[in-house]
């Protein structure tokens, strides 16, 4: 099992303020995120803005694509993202165009884990080629009181042995890392918990060091 | 049944082709569609231009959106949308906050519907006040063939019975419209039927010919 990453989410809805929290973190984390407020905000600018600022992060446009994923992945991609978000629920087709011109440009396709999807569209997403995967406690499924529980770590175990490399996300704190010990972690996304901190590289490093301690040092 | 209106979606990567389209055709239809790839490739500043456009029409931000629906709503409704998509797939929570911050804005939330919904997601949408939703024979499924069936149309008539109007898209011809006789629709959305037709203010008059012939005059 390879050792998880740590990504930064911006859900800003201004790119100078996600820039600025860029600038703080950037040097302790691994991915940068161009979220889904800041894209809608802000357009395909953000992602070229972030690559400009990163030349040598990983860069994903978390669009949550659910049509026209030639075109969209053509967009992000040729951005400079390398890997773009496309929502469960798109139509297979979406996912395999959009997985075509991300491996065209060496990137990759996440699918978003909204709403009602089942294992045997997990399958069907690993068949067209997408490694990849983001489990999601919604912000708006948190605020209500969503809670990380057995079900989910059950699903993810799941994915996992579907072959689905997993980023999980949704009000994460470094304290629950140990929960996804058994898990194929991808990456662990942090928006608010690491950009909204008062001291947000003590928390970045806080991160780093539970994922040390249960995945091993670098 | 109330008169279906004709919507010009706009999916253009760049806002100047799309307001090109639009000063040609706005008089020619009711409801003006920032498209996803519009809001993704420009921002928000889409919506605002298009409302600088249009003063007096009802514009449609299509974001699709997943998650954080408060802000969201927020940015698009208060750059001038009167509408903003929320796709089914989005958790409950999501649409009650989306469809609390349009109602203040004297606007509404339309439910994309994508992926595996079910007719109870469907009464959970009415439950919580919403009262539209679009029906979607995307993109890329046109493009691998899927063709308007008997089983949409059951599909739509369930939907109306339910209490929700329908908007229907998806390479819509001004020839489709008869098939949707039965159905209550709001709007038939047009995308590049229209603006990349050699004539989009015919292919426009075409689609209002066959709803008056269908529905009656205004």
């Amino acid at each position: 099992m390879s050792r998880p990453l740590l990504q930064l989410a911006l859900d800003h809805t201004r790119l100078d303020a996600a820039q600025r929290d860029v600038a703080l973190l950037q040097d302790h984390v691994d991915i940068i995120e161009a979220g889904t407020i800041l894209c809608l905000c802000e357009g395909v600018n953000a992602v070229r803005a972030l690559r400009a600022q990163c030349p040598e992060k990983i860069i994903v446009a978390d669009w949550k694509v659910a049509d026209a994923g030639e075109t969209l992945a053509q967009q992000a991609l040729g951005a400079g993202a390398n890997w773009m978000t496309i929502i469960g629920a798109a139509p297979l087709a979406t996912i395999e165009k959009g997985h075509a011109v991300a491996q065209a440009h060496h990137g990759d396709i996440q699918i978003e884990l909204f709403g009602n999807w089942t294992f045997e569209d997990a399958r069907d997403w690993y068949r067209v080629g997408v490694r990849q995967a983001i489990y999601h406690r919604g912000r708006d499924a948190q605020a209500s009181g969503q809670q990380w529980g057995d079900a989910d770590l059950a699903r993810m175990k799941a994915l996992s042995d579907i072959g689905l490399e997993l980023s999980v996300t949704g009000g994460l704190t470094p304290e629950d890392l140990p929960l996804f010990k058994d898990i194929n972690v991808k990456a662990f996304i942090a928006g608010r918990a690491l950009s909204g901190a008062a001291n947000p590289q003590q928390i970045a490093r806080a991160f780093h060091q539970h994922i040390d301690a249960i995945w091993g040092e670098k």
